[in-house]
Order: C-alpha cells, then sequence, then structure tokens
C-alpha cells in the first residue's frame, strides 16, 4: 500500500509562493540547480519535518522544474512521501550501502541526480554551511566542470519574510509557549525538584495549546539559583528553593516553526538589583518594540534598547536578538547595533534581553515579534512581570 | 561571587585518564596542541553539557599542560566554570562582539590562544568534521606556519572503549529508557492523541528513574499507524485507533550518556506478518548478542543477526547497529558486514533492529548492550516482546 499524504500545514500555491523567491534568486546568480541540505530550508521549501539530516540529504531545486526533487536515505523517503507537498516521483531514496561507507555515501547519490539531470556542467548553487569539508570537496571533484557557487544564506534570507500564513502558525507556537511559562509558574515551588518542574513545563510544550499539540520538543533552558548567570544549561538535578531565582528559555513548536520566550520567576522577593534590571530591560523592550517599524534598521531597534537600558543604569553586553523562524534560531538578520538590514513587514524576531552578568548574576525576558508600520507586534499574551512565587 | 563548582560526576581521574589516551594519539600523530570541536567530545573531556555549541567554541588539548582549555562565548563561560572539572583559568570567555561579526568571529580567538600558547608554528589537530568550511579555510589561513592535521574522530575512537564509571552512568540512562517504555505501554490507548502519549513518555524521560533524573530531552521517535514505515519523525495530531501499531525509539540521558531502546506497541493482535517478523528479529538479536564477544568482529555481529533473519525469510537492508554513548550515536564502528572493527570489552552498541519494508510495513526492536567476553550484555531489563495493548 503507498504511503498515504499527511494534511498539509500549507496549500500548493504557498509552497510554490515560497519557490518562485528561491528561483528569481538563483536567476540573478546564474544558478541552474540549488542543492538545499540545511534541515529548516527543506522544511519551508517542502513541509518535510522528518529528523534524517544526521545522514546526508539533499533538496534540489531546478530551474527547470515546477516542483523540487529530495534526495535521501531510502528508510527516510516514506516520510518524505508522507510530509512533503511534492509528487511522489520527486522523491529519491538512496540504497542504506551508503550508510557508514567510507567510498560512495549519500552526497554521491546527490551528485549522480545532478549529472543524470544533465547539469554536470552548468551554475550549481550549494549551500555548504553545515556540509562536512570531506562533502565540498566531494561536490567540487566530482561536477570539476559545473559552476558551483556557495549559496548558504539564500533561501535563509527569504525564509525572514513571513506570509501571513506562517504568521498564523508562529501564533499557534506562541500561545504554546504562554501555556508552557503559566505551567512553570504553578509547578515552581521550593523542594520541587528542577527535574520535575521541567518534566512538566516541555510536557505541556507537546500538548499544546487551543487544542493545537506541540508538534516537536525543541530546546529547553532552566538556569536557577545558584546558576543564574548561566544561560545554556537544561535542568540539573537540584531543587528550588525560598529564594530561588529561576530563569527560563523555550518554546512551542508548530510545523518547524517557534516562537521562543524567556521569563524570569523568583520563589519570594526578588533583591532589589534584580528589580531595578528588570525595569530597565521592560523600559528597554518597549522602546525596542517600538523602533520596530517597516523601513527601520535592525540597528535601530538595537540602539533603542541600550539607550533606555543605559538610562536605567545597566548595560547589556550581548546583542539583543535574532531572526527566528523554523527550528529557532535564522542566521540572518541581527538585532545589534551595526546590523543595517531594513525591517520589512512580516519579518520576525526574538527580542532577547537576556543579561548575564559576571558569575552571580543574570535576568532574562524575551518577547517573539513580528514587524508591522507601527512597531514590534509581540506573538505572546503574558504580562511583562518578574514573575513571583 | 565566582560561580560554584558543580558537584562532578566523574573523579579527576577518569578525566586524566581520558586526556592521557587522547595526548597518547596525539603524540603518535606528531600533534601538539588538538582543538576539539565536536559537543559530545568536549563533554567527554570536561564534563560540559551546555548547549552552546552552536556558535564557535573549542577545547584545546596541549601535550604540554596537564588540564584543556576551554575558548567559549563568554556568557557561556559561566556555566563551563560550573560544570567542568577543569581551573578556572582554563575557561576562556571571547566577547560578545564576536557574536554575528562576519569579520572576525569565536574561531579568531580560539585562534589567537594557539598564537599566544607560542604553538603557530606546530603540529596542530582539529576536528573539522562539524565545522564550517568558512572556519576551516581560517584556521588555514591564519595558522600557515603550523602542521594543520584533521583529528575529526580521534577522540571518538577513544570514546568508544567506556570505562567502568561510564557503564554504570549508562546503566542508570538505560533505566530510565525502561521506565518510559513502560509509560508507553500505559498511556497508549485508543482514541489517545500521539501528542497526548508522547508529552507523558517524554516526561517520565526526564523524571527519571531510581531518584536519578534525566538530564537531557533527546531525540524521540513515534512511528504510528499508518506511518510505521517511517522512522525519524516525532508525533503527529493524529489519535491512536483500535489495530494501531506503534514504533517507538527514545533514550534516557544521564550527563550526556544515552541508552536508546526500541519496541513495537499493538492495539489489539498484531498481523500475522509482523508477528513473524517480530520472532525473526528476536532470534536475530539473540544471535548478535552471542557473537558481540570481545576479539569478534562488528562484521561477525551483522553477519549472525542477517543469517538468522533469513532464515526466517525476511531481510533488512540497514546495518543493525552503531557504537554509542554521549549524545547517541558515535560515527564510528558500525554494526555491519564489511566493518572490521575489532570489539574490545566495554565497548557500547545500539543494536537497532528496526526494519522498514515498502511504504506500509516497520517493526522495531533494539537493546543497547555492553561488549563483554561472554557476548553482548543488554542495559535494559524489558522483555522482548512485541507489547500488545
Amino acid at each position: 500500500m503507498p504511503m498515504p499524504r499527511a494534511a498539509q500545514v500549507f496549500p500548493r500555491p504557498e509552497y510554490l509562493r515560497r519557490l518562485s523567491a528561491v528561483k528569481s534568486e538563483m536567476e540573478r546568480r546564474e544558478v541552474e540547480v540549488l542543492v538545499v541540505t540545511v534541515p529548516a530550508n527543506i522544511t519551508y521549501l517542502s513541509g518535510y519535518t522528518s529528523k534524517s539530516g544526521y545522514v546526508p540529504q539533499g533538496l534540489l531545486v531546478s530551474l527547470r522544474e515546477e516542483e523540487p526533487s529530495f534526495i535521501t536515505r531510502r528508510m527516510d523517503a516514506p516520510a518524505a512521501l508522507h510530509q512533503m507537498f511534492v509528487d511522489r516521483s520527486k522523491v529519491i531514496g538512496y540504497p542504506e550501502a551508503l550508510i557508514a561507507n567510507p567510498d560512495r555515501d549519500g552526497y554521491d547519490a546527490i551528485i549522480d541526480v545532478i549529472l543524470d539531470k544533465g547539469l554536470g556542467r552548468k551554475g550549481i548553487g550549494i549551500e555548504t554551511k553545515l556540509l562536512p569539508t570531506l562533502a565540498v570537496e566531494k561536490f567540487k571533484s566530482r561536477l570539476a566542470d559545473a559552476k558551483l557557487l556557495d549559496c548558504s544564506n539564500v533561501v535563509t534570507w527569504i525564509r525572514g519574510e513571513k506570509s501571513d500564513l506562517e504568521i498564523a502558525i508562529m501564533r499557534e507556537a506562541a500561545a504554546i509557549s504562554d501555556a508552557g511559562m503559566l505551567k512553570a509558574k504553578d509547578v515552581i515551588r521550593p523542594g520541587v525538584r528542577e527535574a520535575d518542574a521541567s518534566a512538566e513545563i516541555i510536557a505541556t510544550l507537546i500538548r499544546g495549546a487551543n487544542g493545537k499539540p506541540g508538534t516537536d520538543a525543541a530546546s529547553f533552558f532552566l538556569c536557577a539559583t545558584p546558576r543564574t548567570s548561566t544561560c545554556h544549561i537544561r535542568w540539573t538535578e537540584d531543587v528550588f528553593r525560598q529564594g530561588s531565582q529561576i530563569n527560563l528559555e523555550f518554546t512551542g513548536v508548530r510545523h518547524g516553526y517557534t516562537s521562543p520566550l524567556m521569563r524570569t520567576l523568583s520563589i519570594g522577593r526578588p533583591s532589589d538589583q534584580i528589580r531595578r534590571l528588570h525595569e530597565g530591560e521592560v523600559a528597554g523592550l518597549e522602546a525596542a518594540l517600538a523602533a520596530a517599524k517597516t523601513g527601520m534598521m535592525c540597528s535601530d531597534v538595537a540602539a533603542a534598547f541600550n539607550t533606555t537600558l543605559k538610562k536605567h543604569g545597566f548595560e547589556k553586553e550581548s546583542r539583543c536578538g535574532y531572526a527566528v523562524g523554523i527550528d529557532w534560531t535564522e542566521p540572518t538578520a541581527s538585532l545589534r547595533e551595526g546590523d543595517t538590514t531594513i525591517l520589512k513587514s512580516n519579518m520576525t524576531f526574538h527580542l532577547m534581553l537576556g543579561n548575564w552578568i559576571g558569575e552571580d548574576i543574570g535576568y532574562v525576558i524575551s518577547e517573539t515579534f513580528r514587524v508591522t508600520d507601527a512597531g514590534g507586534e509581540p506573538f505572546t499574551k503574558l504580562p511583562r512581570e518578574l514573575f513571583e512565587i
């Protein structure tokens, strides 16, 4: 029995619109075929979210074909047939003999398809960014007659401007993030293990909100006293105590799309210093959102935040956010002074105002927002509070 | 207040033993300093499990120094001070100005430290495997006077043979995997959403077993009817039904160490074909474990499985397992015919017998085991059943 097609998250015209934007950029760069290897970009152009990217795989976007072709390990082909919007004939499984094989691997299978399509002497774009050095060498040597061009961030930049359909999905993810934070407020109590609270919060992120489950469990950070100056650890085996501060960062996920959220919680009254830092950061957050209007630059948003925070007597060394979407961070526009990216409508950012000072102070607050003519419009419905438990 | 040191998972001599094995291999290759960039290898040599590897970071192992140095983004330094066994002076945070900076990045900070240590004309080993092409180019151009050598799998191969201390931690992870599978048997029922069952199972994997919580949420796969021929999808928005088959793959995690487990569940009586496949796979699993003795080859284990399965009228195209440990797969030894790796005591493998046939058949069973003189010793305590609900 052939694998049935899953209910599609986006209608076919939405994928064709995205592909059309990619093909325009390919034409501009004189690239006949683009080898997409970044998993989030494959998701964007096809709907595929299966976690097979730890072995070679590639989505080929060709100027000559409406739909892309996907070359993947044979055992992953059924998931592609299930999830992708493309015709069955576009999913090409390569044999298992190419796995853990030092002589021929899945990149050879991708190159074979390019050669079979008669594109061996054309302009070929490759997303090399996440490729192992040996794979890049293989493309160079086996496609020696082609004009190879690194196109690592081409699709990623196009992803930056979301459609209204994508914004709707990100709002679903945001509602899940909110549910997770409210659950955190409920379960974090003195004597509770960090791990047990995390289990409850993550379960909430998977159960979802408004009848829409989370479709994945993304990264999750819980940094509690005495670790509030750390930012990328999970939970520990410790328990919360009276006086503990808890910095949380996580996201709900809908079909790959994220909407990260950070809040700081305190069991008992937070220190004066943390309360003053909170006030400065919230003022900075509001200033940043006001500055995040269509036509402004990323740099303007960062400057608005930094200036406001400084008025409150604090500084933040790290950038104050980054483009966000499928699989969390988009490595393109950065909310930092000096980034001259012009803000366009429906660009989405994680305004990430975590501020870690020295080895014992850390405070976090963040909101994911979209750019509008009137400024940044956040997706979360939570108050900008330092939650006191 | 300086960041306090966390309770250490392994005693200092264990880390020094691991480093000593790495240094011996470095001497053999005439490498004076090794730049470790694979997160699992950094964990192995230092105890660091914070998730900062999405920006440049590197652990420098030098023949001249007992402890390695860690160069990381400044905001991640407190977590390193907390988790790593090394002296405070060995943790070097680079400024936030190097993030999202096209001119100078964290790899420059790593190269600066190498040059400052006077090693710019020495043999330098680099784990290039996961590095972006541009980073490799930077090492080549800024260390043009050095003798650069790709050492991508040097530490990974050393990780293959576990100490008894590591085996104990992997057994803790296995007990958590078992608890997760028992929870799956409890919560999977007709009418239950796949997402809700996944939430319960994942929460169990985090709460842990025997008073020891899971320390991370690793990858998780639930492939249920009509998707039993897929292998790397999460859950869907669908509900289980009478007659549904559910293929599960997940692991508990303890301090980075995993012990993956797969089992097949069926709501109601499974088809004759699946029951026959189950019998063949269990017979193959037992044959493989019997063959996994010290001194045998990976190939022998695969041959024992394949021969046995064939007697039952089935074949499995994909390899039947791989080395396993920190962060799941170790990309070294592979349980496939033709892999001549000699099995040594306390090597650990995920004997992964997932068998996906065409687009509508899939059956999974797996066990993580260690190599002993008497054969493979599995960590799971679960029966080798096709669980009928």
